[in-house]
């Protein structure tokens, strides 16, 4: 089935890309590295029967042969062949200034992995934000031909950024992190003497910036879309029925969680950002927390999320701002923020039970957990009925059932028993947590089910 | 549905009484009390228009008019007519000696209840072991008439007793207690004076001692089977897959948890009960916990208990007894067995997860739990999988799934937290608690499951 899936792709590949040759641009030219500049880094870039040959050099940094010309919309395509033992890439809509960490090249990168994690064709986001299309589709992943040429394809047109690795489609992503930049070909830097001298080669890398729509691929063949514009719903999270939980502007929807109105300090929106802010650690000792003005019943909850060093904060949900009126958090189930690595809270609850994604102070996360220290994170909570799942970037860390005998017993054992019949409430305000520290929020979205 | 089945009942049952007239003989001529005799209380018995009317009165013991023969196999039908507020009954192969309770009455009794339980039909062991057979089935409660006649039937042939009210099904009783006995009409003794003066009737009390094969009533009707017999399976029993886990003799089976041959002291068998004896309640001081020789994987298990004051026992499974070699209890999933009232573990633990038929230090059992203090207690475990259930006297008081999160982070406040894995084996052996205290245990009895 892969198989097949595979050939036909490739067949209609090819058949597509003798078209319209007019609309394309080489940006090689076979012969030597004219156009083409040296930036960051001082490994080896040659040209070697017709391809550009990069070769990795100890003690020196990222390296990146920069073409010197800035592109917006395009299909970019190129051909590589890697040793099994080096990650590298192709940057695109790239730069490289003074201002942002004195010239390092950053921007979107097209992966290129010849590990067995298999990521070729994913989109990385080098020097700024890192991940953002990991590959997890097996068809994408077994697209790579080992110690052979491959063939890439990137689409890049407004938002909308598409990859392919020979005809297999791998990418297919929104996002609005940069409009324009450079293509840049990537020598990683090796931690181990072992690793100098390995090879990446391209050739045939060209470039179509006429005629756009006419070259692009069919729609049909994309792989599974991800949304990281900021704020902004995908057609297709609309028609899923997602709504957006949070303008990204505005304080819209919500409310102090013990105040009629959003709180008048502690909390700020800057830049499609929603910050809550520094203040001594304490529980809602500042602005206090936020809660939806609506509540929820069935939901998929996503919130992105980025810690400060040190820092504690929680998304809460079944939240009844009722309870507890006094002073501390409103009370509900929390999907736990903090800096596992920092925060003392993490190494006290019970077996890891207050660290990050952990259902606060009742169920830990597994250590091994995908937090990306540094950057935005995404949780999604997902409730259907009594069955709650937590999931950080991905991939499902909690699953639990309440209302029943056993989620009773373990509320019994954790600092909410005193709160009566904590945790089976039907519905409640979605919350975020004011705990003294700096967390920033973005991209909350909502799909109410059923 | 149910007014269509006692309705074909009733038909039937009266097509079948014009039968063999000959072999009945009646108890009570309808005009005096010859053959009668009053035992224990100071009730009133007085014969009015053709029936044996009883009236209660302050401050006597229960009261029984008893008839002075005794009968073996028989069947016994009598009609009563009841106040709304008196519960009463009829006893059938009873006693009165000296020896027993200074003459007090005891043995079976067939049922008078007009109250909301509608127990009528069911079968109490007055003064001796308490309810043998409870009425659950609706329909068998629902054959009561309020302020009517009513006609009851008691079959009892060898160990086999079932009974009728108004045609309709109620007990089906396997029981062992005694084979033959006298017949007698309870007065209830009254607890205030208000209830003083109410009364209960019966007439046409007639028994059939001759030719009962032919006279016994369709096997088609009963109502479903409670084997009360001592370590015997009944047939249907057999049929089911229960096995008897100890034969009601020998040790045969069974061996000490840290032994391999059964504990030297500590325990005995005597008259088909394994009696745990009294030590100095600390946790396997003694002999030391059994286990089964063989390990369970997925099953029905059922254990009468029986707690002496103060005591602390329990049932196990899952139980390895490899992991703890040193002092105390071998380690599993434990049915806890306490005098909930006397011993201070009651009280310990979170929430009262440590109280009887809980899951010990876990999953408290609910408060309204029906334990029947002084008398035999049934508990059954049912394991399918990762699906646990505990069951006593025929309720179920704990649910849970187990090789979950939650599960783990339960255990992890118990504790059990120092057990790798607890409760999360796939099979397990069955263990009976030594923990200083006298409990006897009874009816072991297995249903191993696919």
């Amino acid at each position: 089935m892969k198989r097949i899936f595979a050939t036909l792709l490739f067949v209609f590949a090819l058949s597509i890309t003798t078209h319209a040759q007019a609309d394309w641009k080489n940006l090689f030219n076979g012969k030597n590295l004219k156009g083409w500049t040296k930036l960051n880094g001082d490994a080896e870039y040659k040209v070697v029967n017709g391809a550009i040959v990069g070769t990795t050099k100890v003690d020196t940094p990222n390296t990146f042969l920069k073409y010197n010309e800035e592109f917006a919309d395009f299909i970019l395509e190129f051909d590589f062949k890697v040793d099994d033992s080096l990650n590298s890439g192709v940057q695109f809509r790239s730069a490289s200034v003074d201002s942002y960490r004195k010239g390092r090249v950053y921007g979107y990168q097209y992966e290129i992995d010849p590990s067995k994690r298999a990521w070729s064709g994913g989109i990385y986001d080098e020097a700024r934000d890192g991940w953002l299309y990991p590959l997890t589709n097996p068809i994408s992943k077994a697209a790579f031909k080992k110690g052979a040429w491959n063939h890439a394809r990137i689409e890049a047109v407004g938002n909308h950024i598409r990859t392919w690795l020979n005809g297999v489609p791998c990418a297919n992503l929104l996002d609005d992190r940069a409009a324009k930049g450079f293509v840049a070909l990537q020598v990683h830097s090796i931690g181990k003497p072992a690793l100098a001298g390995k090879q990446i080669c391209w050739r045939n890398i060209r470039i179509c910036t006429e005629n756009i729509e006419q070259n692009l691929w069919d729609k049909g063949a994309y792989a599974e879309e991800v949304n990281r514009m900021n704020n902004i719903l995908s057609e297709r999270e609309k028609a899923e029925g997602w709504m957006l939980l949070w303008d990204g502007k505005t304080t819209k929807g919500w409310r102090g969680a013990k105040l009629n109105a959003f709180p008048q300090k502690g909390w700020i929106i800057e830049n499609g950002i929603l910050k809550v802010l520094k203040s001594d650690g304490g529980e809602s000792t500042n602005g206090g927390d936020i809660v939806t003005e609506q509540k929820y019943r069935n939901f998929e909850l996503k919130v992105d999320f980025k810690i400060t060093e040190g820092a504690n904060s929680g998304i809460k949900y079944f939240v009844d701002t009722e309870l507890n009126m006094g002073k501390g958090s409103s009370i509900g189930c929390e999907f736990q923020i903090l800096d596992d690595k920092k925060h003392p809270d993490a190494k006290r609850g019970r077996n890891g039970n207050r660290t990050l994604a952990s259902l606060y102070d009742l169920i830990p996360a597994p250590i091994n957990k995908p937090f990306r220290s540094g950057f935005f994170n995404t949780a999604l909570i997902k409730v259907n009925g009594n069955h709650v799942e937590h999931w950080l970037n991905d991939v499902k860390v909690i699953e639990y059932d309440r209302n029943n005998q056993m989620w009773n017993a373990l509320v019994q054992y954790s600092k909410y028993r005193v709160w009566n019949n904590f945790g089976n409430a039907a519905e409640g305000h979605i919350l975020l947590q004011d705990h003294g520290d700096e967390v920033w929020f973005k991209n909350i979205k909502i799909k109410p089910l059923p």
